[in-house]
């Protein structure tokens, strides 16, 4: 066990940006909104998944909806807690644990205010071990696990307990009350037993942030970063350059849109397309040919200041690398990859694992 | 106390589409559900508002969404059981009785099948004494009633129980997740005491349906049922007249549009547009001038057989009389007019009960 502290969150906050692959949330609300819950009640204990006994009582907490929206709207503490104890009374009992449902600037830490104000400890563990833009797409899924009981509470005080056909369809009606709320709702979801999060979580994506977000932290000079997070995560660094166009949207409750970045210096001429959903998705080169894709994490990573720059952050001028992680191994079996890899997302190619095409494709 | 048979099914039927204001559904599907269910689990018992103890505990069961969408999709009674049942394990009772909450060929009925499955008898009452395309209209609304906390169910067996900020909440919600499910779901609502439902509901609404169901059947010339529901509801004969142009489309989970009627005989040359949300809003003269609008009710009946003709079904052609019918007294207040007034849904001008419209401007 350690101690979530204010110092420990600034490196998770950091890390998890860089884990959500352009999603998850604004980092910045995430540590304000973690670090004034630390500061009125507390550090939280944060235990490893190993430390966690077999009869223990875990959910996640996740802010849903569109990132775009979350900047103008912060997420209450309150409304999470009233979607946790909603989920409690209809289960009838109470949670011993809480965890992030996945990795982001906000998702990582939103349990944070839960767990102290409620007093609880929190899981290292997640449900993607990076960010997706629905809340079927997690590991629990490829053991039988189920979002539902799940409970959604919004900005309104609307709370509801959804006992749902199957995560896809939990996936469409919180969508669907979550749009008609304001795009922005906190969700109590997956709620599982010790034995089945050891299971069935991402291992320890917290302490991964917090390494990520230490050599962020410590890296000089800052153009050295993105080699170092690709170094860290055995990754790639599929390019370098200026952002030259940028098209986003808030459609049907995500952040949808593309980011188009033009290669400079040695990279002058190449170009590559990003398409995200909340999340980078794909990358595209000029002749069609995807260097990197889901389930594979993009990343976008400031050249200046070395700091991660998600999705919805991204803007024209922005020079960035553009970098791609290798992605949890159980999204890499089959079963994995027919649900989150490009196909899922509507994009008529194969996946194929990021080291692979790099070592195919050597770097021109 | 009395027994909802199949007989008094027949009437109650025909006459609550009447009082539906071309909404509350399909009569032909709500006849079909409740005559399935009175034929395997025998008639339902149904009490007067008078004969309720204060103590009951009484829900309103009904179907939402887009009228025009449960002409090919049926409600499944499982489903409402599904969320009454939801609904009364969040509250921790069971409910003793069951009411409608809207008039209207289905809506009338849809708690038939539940009250007969689950043995429970129904209240002869309903909130608004017609139908209007949203939840939150309703008589105990002005009593500070409340449509939470409402149970959804829809047809692929996702249910989620509701606690809302308030019955315009409810109703936001709802309609978004039954859009996401295919525009028809059940639900279980506006729970409430008998002293509760005694002092808030509209009394004897399948009485008055009956009676009017009665009428419409044994009445010879068929050409003459128009008038004698005029004459039994206070009302007044608007236009009869042929249809000749209908717009109608199912949009953001409700059917939307409009009929035109031509005048007919000695009304050749007028004509009368009925504007609807699910159900009859407002019917504007050439002029643009109203001669009865919400709250008051609007109805179309067949001028040769008789038969009451939902919005859904109004087609080019139909040669029918259009009605209006005074509204529940209540919905006349001032803070009746304010909400379920013409202004209520969009339309800018003041409401003038049917009555006097017809007394000011003689029949021409």
């Amino acid at each position: 066990m350690r101690q979530l502290d204010e110092a420990l969150l600034e490196d998770i906050v950091v890390g998890s940006t860089v884990l959500g692959s352009g999603g998850g949330g604004d980092p910045y609300i995430g540590k304000l909104l973690a670090r004034d819950a630390i500061r009125r009640f507390g550090p939280v204990p944060l235990y490893s998944l190993e430390e966690v006994p077999s009869d223990a009582r875990v959910a996640s907490i996740a802010a849903f909806g569109a990132p775009g929206v979350l900047v103008e709207k912060l997420p209450r503490p309150g409304d999470a807690v009233a979607a946790l104890e909603a989920l409690e009374a209809h289960l009838g009992y109470a949670f011993t644990h809480l965890a992030p449902i996945e990795a982001g600037g906000l998702n990582s830490v939103v349990p944070v205010p839960v767990a102290a104000r409620r007093g609880l400890p929190m899981v290292d563990a997640d449900g993607m071990g990076r960010a997706w833009p629905t809340i079927d797409l997690v590991t629990p899924a490829l053991y039988g696990g189920r979002a539902t009981p799940l409970a959604l509470a919004d900005e309104h005080s609307n709370v509801f307990v959804l006992q749902s056909a199957n995560s896809e369809w939990a996936e469409k009606i919180c969508r669907a009350a979550t749009v008609a709320s304001g795009c922005i709702t906190v969700l109590a979801l997956y709620p599982m037993s010790g034995r089945e999060a050891v299971e069935r979580l991402v291992d320890a994506p917290l302490a991964r942030a917090a390494r990520l977000g230490s050599l962020i932290r410590s890296t000089r000079p800052r153009a050295a970063i993105a080699e170092r997070i690709v170094a860290d995560g055995g990754g790639v660094l599929i390019l370098e350059g200026s952002v030259t166009l940028v098209e986003r949207r808030t459609e049907r409750g995500w952040t949808m849109g593309s980011a188009t970045v033009c290669g400079i210096g040695e990279n002058s001429g190449k170009s590559l397309q990003l398409l995200f959903q909340n999340e980078y998705l794909v990358a595209l080169r000029d002749d069609g040919s995807p260097p990197v894709s889901t389930p594979d994490l993009i990343m976008t990573v400031a050249l200046e200041t070395g700091e991660p720059v998600p999705a919805e952050e991204i803007r024209y001028g922005h020079r960035v690398a553009v970098i791609g992680l290798p992605c949890d191994r159980r999204w890499r079996s089959e079963e994995g990859v027919r649900r989150s890899g490009p196909r899922r997302f509507g994009y008529d190619f194969e996946y194929v694992p990021v080291e692979q095409v790099a070592s195919a494709s050597p770097r021109d």
